[in-house]
């Protein structure tokens, strides 16, 4: 048996975990595995990589994708399915394992449902894919915003200066909750509530009033801002452009307070190296359950981690809809962060 | 109302981050809460400390237990229990929030059969108790030791030499599996299989035979060893004393294969100092859980992780029996180690 | 006697150490430390803090000023100096101990010359302060943003995409250069130099050309622009805007090649949390010097590092010149980095 | 030009640093680099790896060596220096770089003595090579024992404990003095002087008596003590082993307190995995240094740190006599742990 393993979207770390997971259990049943290099276009391409127990032998720790990635999607492209079942074909590959986010996953079912045999892994840092506690990547994007943001405190402290910390998440604020909370922020504003400048503003000012010597706000890039200021920029992809939230929510503060909070986009970092254990172990255990999932025939199905065990679920229930943050969790975490 | 907090057994980090939460989320509801200090003996012996919000500020991102702990179990004292229903009675405590391993959490259920309004914190990094998913200190001590064997590879490959690399873990092997597999060892010995001893040197000859240029192996303190030797020393307490084991096991294979693997005892350093992100969140969606449960009266619980949610448990359930390493688990990442 | 401290200009990493290491030294000597906060504006307004053993216990391995820290300039204020001198009298203050930059240290010197018994420590991520070989907080720096451009290359491997990363430094490259080389970088920016976009260009397509799938790039948020681009925009002190030269740049690149690298900026990340141990003992053993200066009434000096030792020297002399990146060492490292 | 390089002796971080370095400076000149492997056996059974741009492409920040190490030395065998000189030109070798401690580098300087065109890079966390301020990994090692001591803080705090921490340094006290200092423990012991067992215990009851409620001790596994313990055993080297002289400290303190301390072992950790930016650079810029000795026919010379800058000095200067601690410097971190 052969199998295809591509990578698709926007990488993260926990990736290489799971390539070489699937790489050793594929060993396991005796199966060879392919690498399909850059997302989809490596499959439209025909670009490969035998992907040997050698070639992965160093890679869990490693962030990115060995393979690559693009945001190559199939179904824009002119008889993109049919060349990529033609690609397929020619490849010799016997079934699929597609790891990404919804774009990803949600071109792996149709595929599915034209015929391919594959399964899907749950890659984002955005923590957004439904069905799943987990995704690979987002523990790790968490870990690294939450200790740069306990970084910071001392050089706020020591200006006492306000400041916001622009992090990931376009559509859920799971890494600006648990970052936020956990990197000590005084206030977090999500992609699921409208940013009320007027209520963020107000609590910047008691705390000062009350001797706080400075406040930190945690940013999902996916905000909306309730004083109408425009969420930033966005790139070619519809996605808002690092900063462009952040900078204009310190305009709004600075309008309405006096005083510009500083700004600080955390950018690309929090989605490369080093995974963090945690997602390294659930990239490895995920890796290996798809091969397991393709040994017992099972497609058109997503890893999904469900406590502390790893479920299958159909690809179109994990794709019917984003998993935002709970709201009453983020009250929580607000009440949490902005009590006292 | 008047909350006491106490914090039993073997420290861990995270501890701090649940406290942090219990604080603020009392004061949203008004209440006081104080913590009694060094475990048990701190309610034997009124030795207590007010936790105000400014008390907690800056703790949630530090290791231990700033109320400090001991081993101190109330029901091997004389009139221990009445002597603690007394001490609750004279601090005017109306409730009590216990956090630790099953001793901890035993004695709490034990109280609260006699009539105390208590709820537990499952808080241990061998991960052991039941009914929840994580305990609080588990996924930080895996960070640290994955870290520390990822790290300690190079210089095993610069000296061709072999490692035993030994973890915490009396009963449950779940460190060993996990930090073993993300660290990339070759081999895992946990307490809930023998440890057969003629495999491991046979699967270390083999690889050396192969070309590898070393091995690593993980090794739970707690494990037993097929060649009959002495699974280590054990202190006052029936604990293995740090290296007892892997010493002995790396004689064994001395004898076996004629190399003495090093030996490296990761000790005290994986249960302290800053948690991970992960932990830190899981002490404080607990610890703010915790302070809701008594809110609603419920007690005798445990507040358990199902998934990504808290979920309340009777402590009797969580306590009913340890909740070691699944087998299947463990021959999955003993095949994903082993492999190649 | 009874020492003042005060620290003023952009905080960093190293100065707690620095300000624990005065306070232990002093007490040895029988001495008691005052602590002016808010730079000079502490001594300006009489507004201070004892610093007793006790207050400065858990310090030395945290971020930032304990006694904050402000850009208030004596000199810039009418009879500033005279009301210092007098706040120094009013305070009882025997002796002062400033660190800090060239800012700072210019105050101080000029201070002592009107008779104030004050020694200075060079504290600046920049590290460009004359006649010591290494200034507080500047290696911390290094290695924050050393392991941040370490931790991006897996994504821009990923995704075979450019990278420009800003780091700080006005005047000096220090920065740029050194965690440029450690970081992997394959081009070096530094404000010494003005950079040749154009070769810049040719350097990225020739590796592009060469089958490199992504190069990165270190630019100094001081440095001038081949291309004429302003070179960023600057704040109220006359200081780049974080990412207002890198943005330049990377428009300039898409420009002459069509390809618009992404661009991060490791802002106040990099001048933030808990010193390396370098910094620490730097730190920790330039604040005693400075207190056996006072002991040997040896004033107007700063203490220096030159090699493995510590040396005074005065003050006038390190404020001759500004120490920046020799241009051989640029040469070397920009070779090293280009290589291949 | 061919040039050879080996590593010799204990390894440590920032070595692959260096001949990622010496290739790409060799490159410059149009030299070849041939790795020999495993210390000066590489040479006497001429195991050799060419060290292409490619091969060393990704390793600077990667620990130990990718030529790997070993203790053989050559004036211990029969006919051994020979031999060594016959390889080198059946290798076609035209100059060596020998990176290690005194003994590496013994073996070079009389080689070179012998005709052989060789410069020598000073490597050991040990620190005690003479005439330069800094050797390769030294400054890695402090920053892991300072990491791993600082963490070490919460549990003993927690548990009420004191704890000797073991370091590395068998006949120079350079780890424990600065890793001891900056991860604050309370009490120094170094190989330059014995250890006076009862003024340790003297001050670990003193600060008891005070209201501490832990101590931590930083131990060279060199020190000898003066309570005629056994300083521990021996390998088969000579030196130490892991653990030997912290235990036998541990039982004095035991026996004269009555109150036995905690021992963490760092071991192999200390010398393991990615270097610090510093050795980074370190090796980096030393590596470079070598290759430029050579094309200077310089030979017989190690390159030395000297302040901020690299000299090349006679390796028999290098050799003369170990650097151990300044015991003025001893004293004053001994001081500034105690105080208080």
């Amino acid at each position: 048996m052969r199998v295809g393993i591509m990578t698709g979207g926007g990488d993260s770390s926990g990736i290489n975990a799971a390539i070489w997971a699937v790489v050793r259990r594929a060993h396991h049943y005796g199966w060879e595995v392919i690498g399909l290099r850059r997302g989809w276009a490596g499959l439209l391409e025909r670009d490969t990589v035998p992907l040997s127990l050698e070639a992965v032998a160093d890679i869990p720790y490693t962030g990115g994708t060995i393979i690559q990635t693009s945001r190559t999607n199939v179904f824009k492209i002119e008889k993109g399915p049919e060349k990529v079942l033609e690609s397929i074909r020619a490849l010799g590959l016997d079934a699929l394992i597609a790891m990404g986010g919804d774009d990803t996953l949600g071109v792996a079912h149709r595929l599915c449902q034209m015929g391919l045999p594959a399964v899907g892994l749950p890659q984002t840092i955005d923590n957004d894919i439904g069905e799943t506690d987990f995704s690979i990547g987002y523990d790790t994007a968490v870990s690294i915003c939450t200790e740069a943001i306990r970084r910071m405190h001392s050089t706020n402290y020591s200006h006492q200066q306000d400041m916001l910390v622009e992090v990931m998440g376009r559509d859920a604020g799971w890494i600006a909750v648990n970052a936020g909370l956990a990197g000590g922020c005084h206030y977090l504003c999500v992609p699921e509530v409208p940013v009320d400048v007027a209520d963020l503003c107000k609590h910047l000012e008691a705390r000062r009033a009350a001797g706080a010597p400075y406040s930190m706000v945690c940013v999902s890039e996916g905000v909306t801002l309730s004083s109408g200021s425009v969420a930033g920029e966005t790139d070619a992809f519809g996605h808002a452009k690092p900063g462009g939230v952040a900078n204009a929510l310190a305009d709004d503060i600075k309008k309405e307070t006096g005083v510009k909070p500083r700004v600080v986009i955390l950018s690309y970092l929090q989605r490369s190296g080093p995974p963090s254990s945690f997602d390294c172990l659930l990239g490895m255990r995920m890796g290996a359950r798809a091969v397991d999932l393709l040994h017992e025939k099972a497609y058109d199905r997503m890893v999904a981690a469900k406590g502390g065990t790893l479920v299958p679920v159909p690809l179109a229930e994990a794709l019917a809809r984003n998993r935002t943050v709970d709201i009453e969790l983020y009250r929580l975490a607000q009440q949490l962060c902005r009590e006292a």
